[in-house]
């Protein structure tokens, strides 16, 4: 549906995770029978989960507990785990920094030069800990990672950028060849990100093993501000799980479509699925585990550019250990806690017995109601606390 | 109406009480003329209200008060009613508790196990006092309860949880037979959760004598944040009256739709009746009545769980005693006082004469005012004593 | 338009002041060229303006200096000045109360039962200050009113409840008869408030000389939350305008349609005569004027029903004379200063000579944006003094 | 698209930065091949940028770097700079009033007569710092502006009123010719402001070579509140960009659209151009720059109307050098820094190698995310400077 928004000039309107509700089935199940596992390309996870490739979020150790969890965490190749041999110090040096010096002290953090040798061992500590290892260069690094990386030391390959797409022109560099890449590495490539039917589908059509999905809508991003560029996620999820839908039939191939960012409570990863998404990439919520090398602070990959900024750094705070966050028990009524048990209940009262039943659910077009957070101000607004 | 909001996936466009007014007929009636009687199957009310099943609300005392009013409290057989010989000291801890500390207190008080003995007391207890009695087990619970209940000793049974439907399948229990149930007991059997006009109308199918329409809309409740899931009342109102009558030309029995949550004010409640309701089920704003057992403090059942926790506790203070909550005179002018005086001069400016005929009245789209909650907050900006 | 609101249920979406805006014409004019002057029944205003029959806005005096200006002051007949000799005191005491306890200090000074001999005091000091005399009485007083004032002593009858219809059906009392009253007082009746196409149709098809339109719209207003009634005004005023030209082509009387309540500012009031009314009613700008008996605050007349108060108190402040709010010179910029100096200008800018032009000027649906109100925070903010 | 507003009457819904967002588009570029050049009339410039033509941006210093920066200064004609020979202590006493005062004060600093020798020295002022010299009279001072100008002077005349039209009629003055104005001056004319097709179409059959595009958008504007006028900018970018392409196949000649007005941050840039805009014309956003005669203040040039102020003045702060402002690098992340470098990214995420390809660019209706705000809030929160 096409609105004109002036003279000889349509838009379509789009659809966040605010925007939409969804309804419960006809059909309701016992928790207890709900399926939520999920295959992405050759990766077969417990959780429909990925952890953001993220400073704040994934190092060795947390993506170890998130294997063992049933998801996947992706390692930042250009973050500062392969810049510093030791990082602590860099992230206690962010975390402690003021509001106001923060993106001067994370550009900064950023500078210190990429080193091939952590690639390495960054890759070679992950595979000694028998974790999936899944890691992610940017497109112009990709062929030079992938060549350090070698054959067959991971289980997937991400790469990622603000946007990426098929037909990347520039004067200066040649785009990565997705597939060659993928032989290579001897895994599954994954790319994004993108937001639109047409832009997946030609990054399937270029080799593709799966579609990261989401442009502007993290907590931590300010793409939509800084560039005025974004999709929000439920229309994103519906139009890129369509190309999936049209390339399968096309081709037979299911490449799967991971809705990436703008997710923090139970509620909004159970609409991610519903929209279409096969898994969700999540980054601010896990940024305030425990185990998180953030320190309960989190920021974004593209905070780090010196010309340019656009993300920030953001408290998160520390709400528990991953397991809590991802399983329960919640002790907290607010969504942040026990993510995959919501999405277990969700699903079970949409009557989907498993993932791919969830993506058709009935979605409704409901803002968010005001009671629906005011809630949570009035309950904490009592005690004063928090 | 069915809106796009991706490639290949269409909403419903769904409307809450803020979204929605009501337009004034082009006849008026003397507000002495309107009759706010309503029939819920073999129940004959005074106003078309019911006391929410939750323990900060109905409790033997409240429900006495309440049905000398005209309405009907409603109470919860696995709240702490019937898992304490004396909950007061309970009641008092979960008012007493921190903000922060409120949800783990709510966690461990419903722990207690549950006592067939209690749940005789109260039905007792309740039948004494002459009130009408209702009561409430969840799903799982009905068939012990209606066996512990025993026949002709209440007046309706309320069988909630936060989604049913027909067709639960659970491969460790069995769903209850809603036939049998009133057959066992001798009463009729009010059935609940619902949303949406399919699952009503198999619940209507499957014996319910009346539907409780809400998912997610109460003030102490979190279903939409935590699951995703939520539709918007005026929306469920309109769709599970429109499966009532179906179903009464389909079958000549008249299923009264209830619906239960989200009204703060007694706008809402003329708003829900003018959607197709027969009757409201409301909570919060009578927690707030001197009778009630929550002490100024309002929670959903569903904050007890404790994996997943989908309510919070809140805080309505005591704004009178509940015959000038439900009949005034208000002293205030927010619309919190006086509920069903608010009800019989709404329908007066609408030409409505009953509850019926409140179920035509005009209701237009029109978002919430500013105007309408600034008058109020500005009024009590001025002296700043709330 | 109607919309779908649920199944089996449409409903149209309304517009008030805020979601709309005007779209300056192709032609534009010299503000010094543009008249105000309006013509209501046998009345001829020099500004569109009549201010509302409320205690805090008009008694004599500033009904004698609105009269100057070009507008017309309606002195309710049933408020303060005709309950005692001396408001002043209970003004007084209801500008000094404390925001919690003002509805019931307002509730307890309308107790004083209505004096016929101050009726006829009143009317006779606005008559002899040479102002034009219009008076308000509610319907059920309207037919003693007409006796009390007597032939030839008004120049207008506003006979005004929250709703009202020409089909008022009562066990108890009678409707008023319109054209008997005109006869009555010799002079025209100008009846509200409604808000729908039918309800205003009706009420010019018996008898009424001019509409009041309006329900639920203005600052000290709670209809819409107490009883969940109201149509924004943009939508009512276009409505009603509609009724007007159909009565006109069908009869050739001119009913003039009175657009009262919701304005807050001068681009609100250009909306309205955009929107099709032929003037306005306003009450809380002018509550704030010098000469205005409410000392800075303003409240509903509804505020003072003893069962059901549906209007609150609030806080206006003295923003400067009379003549400032209306004419100017503004030394604020904030829209409340030289109302109609700012409706000569949009008029200019619209390209409208007079009233029936500007009932044609493009109106666009445009939500308030977010700078609007946000500059003048900014600005406010900075000095800190409001 | 018309919406029905009322009973015979429609409306078109219309859009603004904060409800659209653009779509990566299918082929990205490498930002450093994106060309920013735009042609005005015979005016050609490195970046897409005017800087309003009011007293806290524009002055013969900030002019100056402007045009080094790649952009153009516009010199208000009536401001301070020409009615005072060193408007430097009034510049002062402005930045230094309280918010209570402001107003007035601005108010009586407009109140020193204009000086035709001031204009004269502005105006050579900016020639022999070798700045393209772009001065701005009101309509009713264009004639006598252009004499005292003189021939070969300046590079650009901007004729500039809050609504300007072809078709202007008073009983007292009359309005000027456009081109007699170019002809006398040797310099393209440029007129505004308009919002709609049908008055942009006029304005450039009457002559104009530009056209200004906003009426109410400014940060520092509150014509929208006062007058009730405003069309939202991308709707009225992409109506005024529809009549300068009508108008260039009706003719051949094509007149630039300048969107002026509301731009805060590099993604509402992005937005104006995808939406039709051939440049920007910005306020607020350069007020906070080192240069800018403002000291940190902003204020509307309207704000000094005696009679009724349009205007406001805000707090800006000052954000850093000019060039770091408009090419970086930023060191905030807040999208107010790199406006520029902002606009290059996103055109290159869009695919746009120049303005005329961005003006193809995808928009989509998608109301502005709450996160977009919130994570700067947040960041902002944690240390609390700011």
């Amino acid at each position: 549906m096409e609105i004109p928004i002036g003279r000889a000039r349509k838009a379509r309107q789009t659809f966040g995770f605010d925007d939409v509700a969804l309804v419960p089935g006809a059909t309701t199940l016992d928790p207890k029978d709900v399926d939520l596992t999920c295959e992405l390309a050759t990766l077969r996870l417990d959780l429909p989960l990925l952890a953001s490739a993220m400073d704040a979020v994934v190092d060795v150790r947390s993506a170890t507990v998130l294997a063992e969890l049933g998801g996947l965490g992706v390692l930042h190749l250009e973050g500062l785990q392969c810049r510093y041999e030791d990082p602590d110090p860099l992230l206690e040096r962010i975390a402690a920094a003021s509001a106001e010096e923060a993106v001067t002290v994370i550009q900064q953090a950023y500078q210190e030069p990429l080193k091939n040798h952590l690639v390495e061992r960054r890759v070679a500590e992950l595979k000694e800990k028998g974790a999936k290892v899944a890691v992610s260069p940017t497109p112009i690094f990709a062929q030079r990672a992938a060549e350090i990386i070698g054959p067959g030391n991971i289980d997937a390959l991400f790469i990622l950028a603000t946007v990426t797409t098929a037909r990347h022109i520039s004067s200066r560099y040649q785009s990565p060849d997705f597939k060659r890449l993928a032989d290579q590495v001897q895994a599954p490539v994954f790319v994004g990100n993108c937001v639109s039917y047409q832009a997946a589908l030609e990054l399937m059509r270029a080799g593709a093993d799966g579609i990261l999905v989401g442009v502007g809508p993290g907590a931590a991003c300010t793409t939509r501000r800084v560039l005025g560029i974004g999709v929000p996620q439920v229309t994103a999820a519906a139009d890129c799980a369509a190309a999936r839908d049209d390339f399968e039939t096309e081709t037979g191939k299911r490449v799967p479509i991971i809705l990436d960012g703008g997710m923090r409570v139970g509620g909004d990863i159970a609409k991610a699925i519903a929209a279409g998404a096969d898994a969700v990439m999540i980054g601010s919520p896990l940024a305030a585990a425990e185990e998180a090398p953030g320190r309960g602070y989190h920021w974004g990959m593209a905070t780090s550019h010196m010309g340019l900024p656009r993300g920030t750094r953001i408290h998160v705070g520390t709400s528990g250990p991953m397991k809590q966050i991802l399983l329960g028990p919640a002790k907290r009524d607010d969504g942040t806690l026990n993510l995959f048990g919501a999405l277990r209940l969700s699903m079970s009262c949409c009557g989907a017995k498993n993932i791919r039943e969830m993506q058709q659910a009935e979605i409704v077009v409901a803002p968010a109601m005001p009671t629906e957070g005011k809630a949570l101000q009035r309950a904490q607004g009592v005690g004063g606390t928090r």
